[in-house]
């Protein structure tokens, strides 16, 4: 196993000391995916005290950076710390206006109980439910008492399909109009609390009712009971009944034996990930070098890439060669 | 390379000479990525006129399918035939009702000139848009004339990535309400085409006006001016326009030679997943035979995923294994 070369080891020395900057940096390092990580995240993850994850999810405009805002200030209210890391899946162009959408987050930049990190989607490039899980890691690392993960919801599978989170909250907004849709759009399921946000709206009551019988129709969760909630994250309303609702979910699940099993199973597909995540670099690095004459007939339309894969796979000494895994390598 | 077996070669003849049960047939069986996918798969691109892919994308309630209708329409109107796969994100038990809402496509399936298909996201597992750019392909062999793609926008990166559509037009509604947000979420710089649909609202001239004003934010694609437009798909309105535009979109990259380069990409990147879909299932089967130990470690909490994962990736020999790659599998 690499060894953490030791600027890397100093920079996890000094932010497992809870020094700030050095998180940042870590971040943006783990970030870059440098060969290291491996290192690192193991001693990272040695020093993690697997505080519950919270993800809030829901669609553009239901009002989700508000809503955080407010569940931090009750926990920060009970003296508990929080880290959050916000996906934000805005494009390069556009991504001052969006970021301009944090600056009630960003309030919280002085408070050294709280520390919020934004990754973007863009680039990412099927790599984003690993780097999010990492950040994850280090605010747990770093000491946080909570860990919150905003994503924007609707399709955005990739990430509830890691279960990221421990709790997930789906939140909602009355006259979204085509919500039942979003719903249906695979929100359905991953929610273990929902929020009908912005509750002085029209519709609101309605809205809810309308969740709790699509939610009747759905299989139990081990049991848990599912609930809707209105708040208005604005106004500061409902925010005890949701901190209250997500700490007796976790409270279930810790009770809950099958936890334990899903945990268990999260934790092999991690390391699939992570080895896949390795291969992935190494097969599209080797359409310039080891594959390059393959690719390059692929690329000219002259092999379609399916006859072009079938030869790869069927051929175990190029496989090998492709992802550098020949034999006299070793040596 | 694998032969095709008998069986699928009959299915793929018969497809080919316009059966449509055959094509039905043939998706299913594409769907459950069976070993000799690539065989049927390279037959089938052999017989590819490579007609344009046009993609319709929008959040949910946009009125895609509606839009998708009236488009369909207007090309049966001139004699050409279309295929067509709507990427539906909708969980099994919603099923039901957003089937309900195709009702309109399903008309066409007493027309000979239109093959419509639905793909659920549940279970796919990263592997839609390779599904999707399959059945794809397998309606351009069968002999449309054209094809559509219809995905649920907004965070749904994985499929945009893949570049799956020639032209791809992006659906919006005007109060939407978050509209901008969700433009901001990934949807901006997909789009080749405009259209803000159900215009006979109040607010379409604004969105227009204001995804105009975002278009000019952004850097040219080769040269291509983005229109916007302005539809009622329910009425029919706008319909003439939007199928100009989009031919007009398929003759501009005709006639550019960046479209190449990028289709040369394309299908290198192409070859490059597929290598990795393979390379994925073995991982995942490693864990209950060649993998089981560290697998076993990890899922009990011994040894932490990137500690695990160092390990793996720092030994040829044992990567080898859990590919199936190993030198002695050759004789």
């Amino acid at each position: 196993m690499r060894e953490l070369d030791p600027k890397s080891r100093d920079l996890v020395e000094r932010m497992l000391a809870g020094d700030r900057r050095a998180l940042a940096r870590l971040m943006t390092l783990i970030e870059s995916r440098p060969p290291e990580i491996y290192a690192i995240m193991a001693e990272v993850s040695s020093h993690m005290r697997r505080v519950p994850r919270l993800g809030i999810t829901g669609p553009p405009g239901a009002g989700k950076s508000t809503l955080i805002d407010r569940v931090i200030r009750e926990w920060r209210g009970r003296g508990q710390t929080v880290g959050a890391v916000a996906v934000d899946p805005s494009s390069p162009f556009s991504g001052g206006a969006v970021l301009g959408d944090r600056v009630r987050m960003q309030e919280h930049a002085l408070d050294e109980g709280v520390f919020i990190r934004s990754l973007g989607s863009r680039g990412a490039h099927g790599g984003l439910s690993r780097a999010t899980m990492e950040m994850g890691c280090l605010l747990d690392a770093f000491g946080m008492d909570h860990v919150i993960i905003e994503t924007v919801g609707v399709g955005q599978t990739e990430l509830d399909i890691m279960g990221i989170a421990d709790t997930t909250v789906v939140v909602l907004v009355p006259e979204g109009g085509d919500t039942i849709q979003t719903l249906k759009a695979g929100l359905m399921e991953i929610g273990d609390v929902f929020v009908i946000n912005k509750a002085d709206r029209e519709g609101a009551p309605r809205l809810a009712a309308e969740v709790r019988s699509m939610l009747n129709l759905q299989p139990g969760n081990c049991g848990w009971s599912v609930p809707v909630l209105l708040t208005s994250a604005r106004e500061g309303q409902g925010i005890v009944e949701l901190v209250a609702a997500i700490e007796d979910h976790h409270s279930f699940c810790k009770a809950n034996p099958a936890a334990e099993k899903f945990r268990s199973q999260y934790l092999k597909r991690w390391l699939a990930e992570l080895i896949l995540a390795e291969l992935s670099l190494r097969v599209r690095d080797s359409e310039s070098s080891r594959g390059e004459e393959i690719f390059k007939a692929v690329g000219e339309g002259e092999l379609d890439p399916y006859s072009a894969a079938a030869k790869v796979l069927a051929d175990p000494a190029f496989l090998r060669a492709l992802l550098g895994l020949e034999p006299d390598r070793e040596t």
